[in-house]
């Protein structure tokens, strides 16, 4: 009998990075993978930048500043001032310290290097023992469809503050795209004990990983139950535009909606319990919920959510079959 | 006649910098041109680096360290911090501010702009009202010939801190550049009153404009004097290898050899006290000297030395020919 132990965790940025903390806090390096949404990257002054990558990065290397919410705790902006007075493009905060992030993420892919590799190199340099894999060492481009036409994600997310509704979200290049070696080898493993879905927006960060061609059914092949942590706290996001999202595609904002999104894919919803009145909805499409406090304040927060979320895979498991 | 007013001024870096700015106090942006070595240009971490743009570009705003010597005043260090951390490559310093520059000149270049015209838009943005112009929109690039084997400039001159001797100095790309178009432009042009060679490094700073093809010739066809600030007082350089390389070179350090080691092209130049007792050796090679103070410590000894190779340059001028 093969010992199940590894857990595979789909995240993408803020609320996503904080459970991967509290996971990397009861899980060692060899117990946990976390794959990372690469749906925002984009190039931008010429530098690649993989946001999701480097808020989990930072996240995990406790380099981040939890009170903005984005980049790094520490840091300076003498770059943007000075790139401002010379007339540049500046709708785009990069500050100083995360700047050494870009260059160097920028020249190694220009080199030829996979954004696996360096994104394996710079998370070691910064201390972080666990893997952080992104989902992909193609490009995959998340483009919503507005009024105002395609919006590449950062410029909805952050030049337009996510104000046009969205009529259909797009993954360019995920046809073409193949998980990241890391990952898909992981996918191949017989002792996966359990898919975890950071509480990340569905469409923007979780879809982009699921698009690429193979990941969702392979996840399904694994015979590890697949649980989530909802984004959705009673029937908005704690932060972001899931909720808003959820009504301009035609869903009503809140976990039933978000259990039927996944169509199939969960077996375990962690819900808050603002959603309590949705147990029997969620066991009523085949999802068992563990109703919990499911905001993360504290560091102690982030691992209590992440140990709760393990027992409820842990609950879901299947008698383990037998190998030779 | 002909009204003959505009000076071109040949400069290098921190030295060269500081005549400029002398020259852009006494002279109208309609009368000056700053034509800039970019010999050490390289790329580094894929940034497209311009040293002597961007120090005669932060001279000339009032932006530059005056203390440090090189880069920019109220500086930073948080992005070389950051990559140090990262692991990246940190021979080369680059403050924060100075990071935008690079950034936007990359960005720029890779859209397929010339150097010439990011230089313009980038002088224009930080107030500079003189124009600066590369020597070139196609790269040169400066190699040094040592005992260790070729360096390219940047590594000689910051990674092995100018210690390496010198047997030969190449212009990579010389051959095949042409003068950026105000330059060739200029270098048409019947109303030019001098030629200045501002105090930069013979043989890193002045010799790779001159390598371009057709340059020298050009200059010396002018009719115009051309007059040379020495960037050596007594036997040594106020700053940089000059003195070392004409020692390696096989040269005596001093305004004798550097008159020599021009070949012809100088009809004047601008000495220190400190050399006084080479006048006659000067005139004997057929170069009107002027001694005064050369170092320049102020603003106003940047506008008095300016001033005085103006006078000199005037006094040197042949009867103005006859047009139409």
């Amino acid at each position: 009998m093969t010992d199940r132990r590894h857990v595979i965790a789909l995240c993408g940025g803020v609320g996503g990075a904080k459970l991967a903390f509290g996971l990397t806090r009861i899980l060692s390096p060899q117990d946990l993978t976390i794959v990372v949404n690469t749906g925002d990257d984009f190039e931008h002054l010429g530098l690649s930048i993989s946001p999701d990558i480097d808020t989990v990065t930072y996240t995990l290397s406790d380099l981040a500043d939890r009170e903005r919410g984005w980049g790094r705790k520490d840091e300076s902006w003498n770059f943007m001032a000075a790139l401002t007075a010379l007339g540049g493009e500046d709708w785009f905060n990069l500050g100083d310290r995360d700047l050494a992030m870009h260059v160097e993420r920028t020249r190694r892919l220009a080199a030829g290097e996979t954004l696996s590799r360096i994104t394996a190199d710079l998370t070691a340099a910064l201390g972080i023992g666990h893997p952080v894999v992104p989902m992909s060492d193609q490009p995959v481009r998340t483009v919503l469809e507005t009024a105002h036409g395609d919006l590449a994600f950062q410029t909805y997310f952050v030049r337009e503050r996510c104000q046009p509704a969205v009529s259909a979200v797009r993954y360019v290049g995920a046809d073409v795209a193949r998980p990241a070696p890391i990952f898909a080898g992981l996918l191949a493993r017989k002792d996966i004990a359990a898919v975890a879905l950071c509480p990340s927006n569905p469409y923007l960060s979780i879809d982009p990983i699921l698009a690429i061609p193979g990941v969702r059914e392979a996840l399904k092949a694994l015979a590890a139950p697949i649980v989530a942590v909802s984004p959705i706290i009673g029937d908005t996001a704690l932060k972001g535009p899931a909720a808003k999202l959820m009504t301009e595609l035609g869903a009503r904002p809140g976990v039933v909606d978000l259990v039927r999104h996944y169509d199939g894919l969960l077996d375990g919803l962690v819900i808050d319990h603002a959603n309590a009145e949705d147990v029997t909805a969620l066991q009523a499409l085949g999802v068992h919920p563990l109703v919990t406090d499911a905001i993360m304040r504290s560091d102690d927060d982030r691992a209590r959510l992440a140990r709760e979320t393990l027992t409820l895979a842990h609950g879901l498991s299947q008698p383990l079959p037998e190998y030779n």
